[in-house]
């Protein structure tokens, strides 16, 4: 901290056209999270962004296309964070390690966005609904590639064809379950979170690969 | 099989009125998990239940009452199909275990009760979403003492307290993910998707039980 009195940043009066629209969508989806799409009004998107709404409607369009443009930027956001992680130089728990650390870290850092997409975007149904499932069809497929790859490098080909797609499944679902958990949970730290699936999964997931197998007495 | 000629049964006019009850919420969930609640007219669910509109009104109430009523009915047999399977007098896995297959049968058995639970019921919000999330968090309130119970047992009380309920709540959305991909793999028998998560979850959590712990390299 200073005592010196600095002047009062410029405000410029004429951003540029993706700055301005970041801003509107940044906005929007602060408020489609807090309302959902149905009770969000344009008046709050306008005020929270500072931008008129003639000039949302300009750029952006109305409130079906922007609701469309913020579950796109986010899910586009989610998936790379995710893919990120999924280096495919990496041994495959490291690769699930850091898959499941960027997909919490966007969670985190997009704690709106993460709610657009599990919460509001599923409940409006159609395109938006239609737009989630194929995120989580994408991250569903890139966690069965992993599985499938790692059961047939230990020999295992023909198990894995099998289970692969439906241990992904049941990974990717347990994953968004905690990410759910930890909206009303934010003490506990992403790599916590990745831990315990890690924990919890790759070891079960371990063992069947090393011909481990639970059957019941 | 005979030859005999049995006379057609006698179609009772008056059917008692816990039976016209259950054919109306039989059809009524069955016409909700088709369309959904907005989309689903009180027409078809009188055509498929057979029994008028009038005395359905007069039995059950309205569109809301009759989705309210049908979202209880499948909660609460949902509920009991797990809970049957979970005997604190069994080991903690085959506690697990039947309660897995208690929940995939249910679903087998109610296809249309589980969509509208898991799919219908969220999407329109409001009380209904409530009682599907108050469902979700008896499930996982069951399994989370299952898991701290059999943590504490080891010995690993903290270790159990602190991480169980993530642990449950990671294990119950793998659950319902895995349910919900079973409705396009219908040809998987409900014993193959219990041994699924089994394999993935009760060995992963049997390992920490038993001290051994992933951690990043």
């Amino acid at each position: 901290m200073t005592d010196d009195v600095k002047p009062a940043p410029a405000r410029p009066r004429r951003l540029p056209r993706d700055v301005r629209e970041r801003q509107i969508l940044d906005a929007a989806v602060q408020v489609f999270s807090r309302h959902g799409y149905h009770a969000a009004s344009m008046d709050e998107i306008s005020d929270v962004a500072g931008v008129s709404k003639p000039m949302i409607y300009a750029y952006l369009g109305a409130k079906e296309d922007l609701f469309a443009k913020c579950v796109s930027r986010e899910a586009a956001r989610l998936l790379e964070a995710v893919r990120m992680g999924l280096h495919a130089d990496l041994p495959p728990d490291m690769q699930l390690w850091h898959g499941l650390r960027g997909f919490y870290q966007f969670v985190a850092a997009h704690r709106d966005g993460w709610t657009v997409l599990h919460r509001q975007a599923l409940t409006v149904g159609g395109q938006f609904a239609g737009e989630v499932n194929d995120l989580r069809a994408r991250a569903i497929e890139m966690v069965s590639t992993l599985v499938v790859t790692t059961g047939t490098k230990k020999g295992l080909g023909d198990v894995a064809e099998f289970s692969g797609p439906a241990l992904a499944v049941s990974l990717v679902g347990a994953a968004e379950s905690l990410a759910d958990w930890w909206l009303d949970h934010p003490d506990v730290s992403d790599s916590v979170l990745a831990s315990w699936l890690m924990n919890l999964v790759w070891l079960g997931f371990n063992d069947l690969v090393e011909g481990e197998v639970w059957r019941p007495q």
